[in-house]
């Protein structure tokens, strides 16, 4: 599984800190430990106290680039910040994110084009977030569809079915499974598939039980790609264990240490 | 999930002493503390020492149904204990189990009726274990074809399709989880599905991580029921917060005690 860290976040006050004080060691250190212990790219985030989110971010992204060499995935509503963004960074980049409503989409899909960045397209619209699997499948293939009209490849689209809460929507998160599934039937080649694994456990109590037993299923049922916590130990071990029972990666006895090791860059 | 605990079990080398010194307490203790751990039904099995396993397992029934009321698992692979046993259950039985073979199968679907027990069935005969998800449907097909003919319901058949450790065959373990989803698609009412969990991790390390790993899938792949140790915390947790995921529990903060609360009896 593709793994996305979510931890340099200025919603977390210790990071919205570090921004506003131009804390190089702490966003460093952050970025290096999540590597570390296995992500494969990284999401950055100024947060929602940034005072100038565009130079906050262009910041985040020269100072965790001096310090690690993975994909970085953009995580801001504001189109000129995702530009610019974009524009300066070393390795492929992520959008994070559009919506399917068509419109938000195809700026999007020619700004992914442009600076051949990866695409997460959240399967809502301005009716807000689907309530059930078809509609959630009514979306992404409209997502598909717009992304085809503009040739641009599904490799490159990360479809988000948009986990709920377990508190509020525990009746839809077997079809939100389900759906991680059928999305993979929509086009060939597949999009890709995404979740940002935290949103199940918002609110809730034992979140890191919650998320590692989703994370599990899900990866039972397909999905490619995660925005987790990757400090949060158990999750990862469940997430390696649970590869390993998927046959993705070669059982041998310490196939727990072997991965961890195989991270440390 | 309908679990059973599989620590009553005379391979275990305690287990065995404590048969052979006839120890009603470490018996009943071990009893006791499984159906506390979540267990709806227990695994009785006299293990490959015993001397006299006819009497050995009428002596752990009658031990075993003075201290707790929940079902029992009669395992044994010779006919006349199964019946003399069958016969000495207090509640609903289960018989732990047969092949698909016609005969046998014949058999067992009888001495199920006479004694109104379910029957463990499992997807393998004389030809030996399925190495793939058409052969596993296959048998469980022959097999509720046979139930048909001799009037028992589906409904009291567990189907096992025969979990194997994930050191010898890492590449059956999705198409395990396949079959236990497409068993229930073979007849109306659907049969009921079962897993030998510990099987997977024969031999291997790490075992608690496999075990509860494949489980979480298997419950997202719609398994019913599981033999394995109620004891193993970790494994508990994780069956308890997958099946909370699956909308199975009502989610509450605490829903993890409550549930244990609610096995305390």
């Amino acid at each position: 599984m593709f793994i996305i860290g979510e931890l340099i976040n200025g919603m977390y006050k210790k990071v919205a800190k570090a921004i506003a004080e131009r804390d190089k060691i702490y966003i460093q250190s952050l970025a290096q430990l999540q590597v570390e212990a296995g992500a494969d790219a990284l999401d950055v985030n100024c947060g929602p106290l940034s005072r100038d989110p565009l130079v906050d971010m262009l910041w985040l992204i020269d100072c965790i680039q001096d310090t690690v060499s993975v994909s970085l995935s953009l995580d801001t509503t504001r189109q000129n910040i995702m530009e610019e963004g974009l524009a300066r960074l070393k390795k492929k980049g992520i959008i994070n994110s559009t919506s399917a409503d068509t419109e938000r989409l195809e700026v999007y899909l020619e700004l992914a084009k442009k600076y051949n960045a990866s695409l997460i397209a959240l399967t809502m619209d301005k009716k807000g977030v689907p309530q059930d699997k078809d509609r959630r499948l009514e979306l992404a293939a409209s997502i598909l569809d717009t992304a085809q009209k503009h040739n641009f490849s599904p490799n490159d689209i990360y479809l988000d079915p948009i986990l709920l809460p377990i508190n509020v929507a525990q009746n839809q998160l077997f079809a939100i499974l389900e759906a991680i599934r059928d999305f993979k039937l929509l086009s060939a080649p597949s999009p890709k598939t995404i979740v940002g694994l935290s949103n199940i456990s918002q609110g809730a109590k034992d979140r890191s039980l919650i998320n590692r037993s989703f994370l599990t299923m899900a990866a039972a049922f397909g999905l490619d790609s995660a925005i987790l916590d990757p400090l949060d130990e158990p999750l990862m071990d469940s997430l390696i264990a649970g590869e390993n029972v998927l046959n993705k990666s070669i059982y041998c006895d310490n196939f727990v240490s072997a991965y961890k090791k195989s991270k440390k860059r």
